[in-house]
């Protein structure tokens, strides 16, 4: 029966890809507009396709280098399983594929979204969605794929009767997301520098120094901007998602593997969030389909056509999820653990709403302040974003303690049953994943249709109705956030679990079997007590290492914004000397007479994100390892979770006060506190700039920050226990 | 002998108290200046001790309903000693007085300060300095007057002939810590927001919109500003290190109880830190005699004369303490800990000073940053900010595993020991404190000073040898801040610490003796391995109650910022619309021809941090009880390592970041980027804005809540465990 379940896995898969290839050639059939729109696409869709060739050829070159490590690491020092190398890569491909086909197709849908906005508000509507749930569904689509076509060949070497190989099976195929992982900070780092040096090199010179209008054609760096939407946005989201949707269900596979380890349930424990995923995806396009709304909608008809998409996948996913649990025979609780972690993602897109959108207080406040000038609206905006940390982060918290009660069975003293939970709760909470992440790619593709009415000169009416979908792309795109940051901090908990896991199975493989509990140890890996591990680890919080861990994961959050945040300076620095250049050296530009070089933009945005992008990347990836083997398992476990707590609520901190300025702007741009061009707006433009990198290239990427730091220390964990300095 | 050596403890309380007397006599001695200047003087005394007046009628309120509190736990639940209440009450009461004092000292010296440099620099270094010096000493001195008295008091009531006395002694001497902390916090805040409030808006209205200079007579916010820096910078920041100082002695000599229990070195370890303070406040008298400079000294020699002080009392320290450790016949490793406490927070002084001054590249770049605006100096400040926290936590954590590893003596697996060091490590840190709060100190009364002269209408000879002083008070005051942070780090770790020793003796007081590891529990607790206590409350990594806690403790600190920076916002708004209102309704303010009313802006900003700063407090004591009450002793504990990591990084970013805009803007100032006025300028000015609540309201607030979210817990560990929810 279970065996015959599984299956539901490849088949979601399946349907994931099919529909995503349907909705793209249905979009492709769409009218592409005029000459000039079409021109204007082609011009973003090559930028963006120069920037991904350019930004996969050195993420190449890394992976060259980490499989290389990883092989030797198997190979010669055999603290690491031989799949390990090859399992990474296919992560980093997959990840990398998902960014590619979301992105290509948003850039082949603004033109054609701003045609069929011509049309009418519906029309436009279908199309963006429809184009944004391509991205939804590859992502979850390849997701599901690389993890059935995994576990089908993992199966197929290791017979799973023998209950300890599952253990093997599911911790092998864990290290794959180290791969999705390494692949999507690189992405979103890169990808955020680019967008917002461009963004804030266009806002400064253009929309600042020489007042006029965001997304004019005569500004130079305008079409490096909408690039930037792409790679950042779309692209970035897309692997960032990837890689939080397989780790979730990767690492509670392997906290199923361990939790019912000898029972009969075990098999069906591991498969269980492959399956809850596989239904969400099934749910998350009959979710897309119900996403229409009738000619001149308002703002609110428009987010109820979104909300009700969702809704009723969320609702349906619960109903169905819960005759998978009762199929597979495992505890109810189970169910419940998933549910808490649904209703928990809910929540903090809520309050996220609340505190980002200009309907409610927190930023109208912002706003208020910018009667006293641009001052006290940072002072304001930094205000409101440490306020807003306090939902997502007690959401989060009573999802991980219920999820860890609920799935717990304390009678048989298993506690890794709740750990198990915890990721469940994970699991729930990605489970709509296919159709939330549609309505954050949406958003990008909005806003790029239009861009490209903007720069096509098309009717003012075109213009409104695409405003209307970019604003509503606003308030999704910072409920996606919420959303992407809370399922990382959960991703990362169950991570954190199923790294003990990882460090069972290296103390096996270096032979170190003379461990206090460890009679029979060798055969028996998996069964030994948690607690057990943990004092052999002596990963208490008397343990100064332990300690000292935490306070440099705290560290590594704040080190990695600051370089991310001075990388945007320094690229949106060298876009201000360009535009500023061509102003003066191409006569004609402002005057709407002579074209300025837009890809000489588009190669500085490219160049400076590629350069900016390693260092912080790469340390990601060497701290671990350096504390790993200096300080050893309880350096590395205070890191991880110093590095998940600290990230998690700085990441909330600045995506939420970089959208709160963001619409804090737009809110006096609808006139109020003295409207567009007052002293008041102009506060709240630099409050936005200030925002821009804070939204979209620090914040994001503080989450796969935490979540590719428990992913090495997964993969490191045999080269922990072998070489560790301090025991 | 060593009873006898104890004698040091009193003895240097003594003379840092009659030192500081002298100093005061003698700067009270000095020629007050014109009448001018001393009505001026009197107008900011005035306004300073209406503002105490106020605050500590606040304060007293809270303090009874705490000690009704206490009183009720101790009588009637039992839970706690009886000599709680009591204790509480005088630390929060020889707190209030060392803030007192210091700002009485303080509020005296500005116009003498003021006279003395129209004579010559030498004589206003000295005035300025000494005074500062009386802040130092009281802090010092008040601090060893009351651990002496509690100590003899204790010890005549508990003969320490029985070893478990000591354990109950200095267990019950560290709830004095909670008063302290207590009172601090408030001072903390409420100076914080005030002189912020007061700061924000004498500069919003006076400088940016009516282009009058800083201090001009005619802004009616001018005598709250100058108040506000002695309230804040002097009162609050004394209350704060009274608080770190007296904490890490009190938690190193519970540690040191617990470490040597029942051998013969108990009493020594006991009486270490004490002496070690003692000495240090000695040799720190010694030190401010040695701060003297010749006329007409540059920049660099005024600070090579405050570093001379500063560093002859360092080394002489080192070479003393030395000889205590000898004397008390403790193990050598005791003193290495204590001397790399002191080297770490050297280390930590001079990488705040490289990321905060102007003679740095940091500092530059953001002026740099100036000529794109002012939303690039933010980005560019918030980026120096968090990457400046990357020595300091490397400091604290070398200095914690180092300070653990020499001290621990593993032979005899006792691991108390080590967290011995770390203590030792914190009070090393902090034994200079009497000469490095004067440098600090200092700082304020040259500010001051400037005022004073600019107010009065001095010689502009004598405005730029203030600002000599003052100049050299922003780099004094930057790394006492850097220093303040490290130390209320080390203190926390050693208050996590002394937590279990607190739970051990709260388990025998509810009379749980059925502890797994405790067969004669009820008479050995102390002995009770520290391990064994870890894992019968679970406090690993892997209990997600621990997890939880530490997600609560890193949302806690930034929720704390957020409360304080929006409170900052709010009451320097209603300073703002005050200002505006006296410019229009009184005429003839703006042409010098009527005087500004400046009383009702003081009374504006007393009330304002008044009213916002009880929030804030009131949650750093509430939290940590009811996390106790739901969460049990895992969730506390998770709750202080994630408040006292995320808490300290995050101060760190805020101080330097405030730093490093103040100095940027400082350097536009001097010439460079096209000097004051400009574009440039403007923009800095807005960046030094937005780091006023950073490094005066909220960065070091965040220090005294880390220990005061410590303290708590620690009183409220009998309550803990005998009443908590989840165990």
């Amino acid at each position: 029966m279970a065996e015959l379940l599984f299956w539901l896995a490849p088949i979601g898969s399946a349907a994931a890809l099919l529909f995503a290839y349907l909705f793209f050639a249905q979009m492709k059939r769409a009218n592409e507009g005029t000459d000039r729109m079409a021109q204007i696409a082609l011009y973003v869709r090559k930028g963006a396709m120069a920037y991904l060739k350019q930004q996969y050829k050195v993420v190449g070159m890394v992976f060259v280098c980490l499989v290389v490590l990883l092989t030797f690491m198997s190979v010669v020092l055999k603290v690491q399983n031989g799949w390990v190398p090859v399992a990474f890569l296919t992560g980093g491909i997959f990840s990398a594929l998902a960014g590619f086909f979301g992105m290509k197709t948003a850039t082949y849908a603004s033109s054609r979204t701003a045609q069929a906005a011509r049309e009418s508000l519906n029309k436009g509507l279908v199309i963006a969605f429809r184009s944004g749930a391509v991205m939804g569904l590859v992502v979850v689509g390849l997701a599901l794929l690389d993890i059935s076509l995994w576990f089908l060949i993992l199966k197929a070497v290791y017979p799973i009767e023998e209950s300890h190989n599952l253990v093997l099976i599911t911790t092998t195929m864990l290290t794959f997301g180290m791969g999705a992982s390494t692949q999507a900070l690189f992405a979103r780092v890169g990808g955020g520098i680019f967008t917002k040096a461009a963004d804030v090199g266009a806002d400064l010179v253009g929309k600042v120094e020489s007042n006029i209008p965001e997304d004019d054609p005569r500004n130079p760096a305008t079409i490096a901007d909408n690039v930037g939407d792409n790679v950042g946005d779309v692209a970035g989201m897309g692997a960032d998602l990837y890689e939080s949707y397989a780790g979730s269900i990767l690492a509670t596979a392997a906290l199923g593997a361990s939790a019912y380890l000898g029972t009969s349930l075990q098999f069906n424990a591991v498969i269980a969030p492959m399956l809850v995923a596989a239904v969400g995806t099934l749910l998350s396009i009959l979710g897309i389909f119900l996403v229409r709304t009738k000619e001149g909608a308002t703002q609110k008809e428009l987010l109820s056509a979104l909300s009700r998409g969702v809704n009723s996948s969320s609702i349906f996913i619960m109903l169905f999820s819960f005759g998978i649990v009762k199929l597979l025979g495992l505890p109810i609780g189970v169910w419940w653990s998933m549910v808490i972690g649904l209703i928990s993602g809910i929540v903090i897109g809520k309050a996220t709403e609340y505190f980002t959108s200009a309907s409610f207080k927190p930023t109208q406040r912002i706003a208020n302040a910018a009667k006293t000038g641009p001052a006290t609206v940072i002072i304001a905006g930094l205000g409101v974003g440490m306020m807003s940390t306090i939902v997502p982060v007690l959401s989060v918290v009573l999802a991980t303690v219920f999820a860890y009660l609920f799935a717990a069975d304390f009678n048989l003293g298993n506690v890794s049953a709740g750990l198990y939970g915890i990721g469940m709760a994970a699991v729930g909470m990605l489970s709509t994943l296919g159709i939330t992440l549609a309505t954050d790619a949406y958003g990008p593709i909005a806003d790029n249709a239009g861009g490209n009415a903007e720069m096509a000169g098309l009717e003012k009416e075109v213009r409104k109705r695409t405003d209307a979908l970019d604003s509503l792309g606003n308030t999704t795109a910072a409920t996606g956030k919420g959303f992407a940051i809370g399922s990382a901090a959960l991703t990362a908990l169950a991570l954190l679990a199923s790294y003990v896991e990882e460090l069972k199975i290296g103390m096996v493989r270096i032979g170190q079997t003379t461990m206090k509990m460890a009679d029979g140890f060798q055969v028996e890996t998996a069964k030994a007590g948690f607690m057990d591990f943990m004092s052999y680890f002596n990963v208490n919080l008397m343990n100064p290492i332990v300690l000292v861990g935490i306070f440099i994961g705290a560290m590594m959050a704040f080190m990695f914004c600051g370089l991310t945040m001075t990388a945007v300076g320094r690229a949106a620095g060298r876009m201000v000397d360009e535009v500023r250049r061509q102003f003066k050296e191409i006569p004609g530009i402002l005057a709407g007479q002579a074209e300025p070089d837009y890809a000489r933009c588009v190669s500085i945005s490219t160049k400076g994100a590629q350069h900016e992008m390693l260092l912080p990347s790469l340390l990601a990836i060497i701290v671990p390892i350096v504390t790993g083997l200096v300080l050893g398992v309880g350096g590395v476990m205070g890191l991880l979770i110093g590095g998940t707590s600290t990230g998690f609520v700085l990441a909330v901190f600045m995506a939420n006060a970089g959208g709160a300025w963001d619409n804090a702007k737009k809110y006096i741009e609808e006139g109020n506190m003295g409207g567009k061009g007052s002293d008041a707006h102009k506060a709240t433009v630099i409050g936005d700039t200030v925002g821009d990198p804070f939204k979209d290239t620090s914040g994001p990427s503080l989450n796969i920050l935490i979540k590719l730091m428990s992913m090495v220390s997964i993969v490191m964990a045999g080269l922990t226990v072998a070489f560790s300095i301090l025991k």
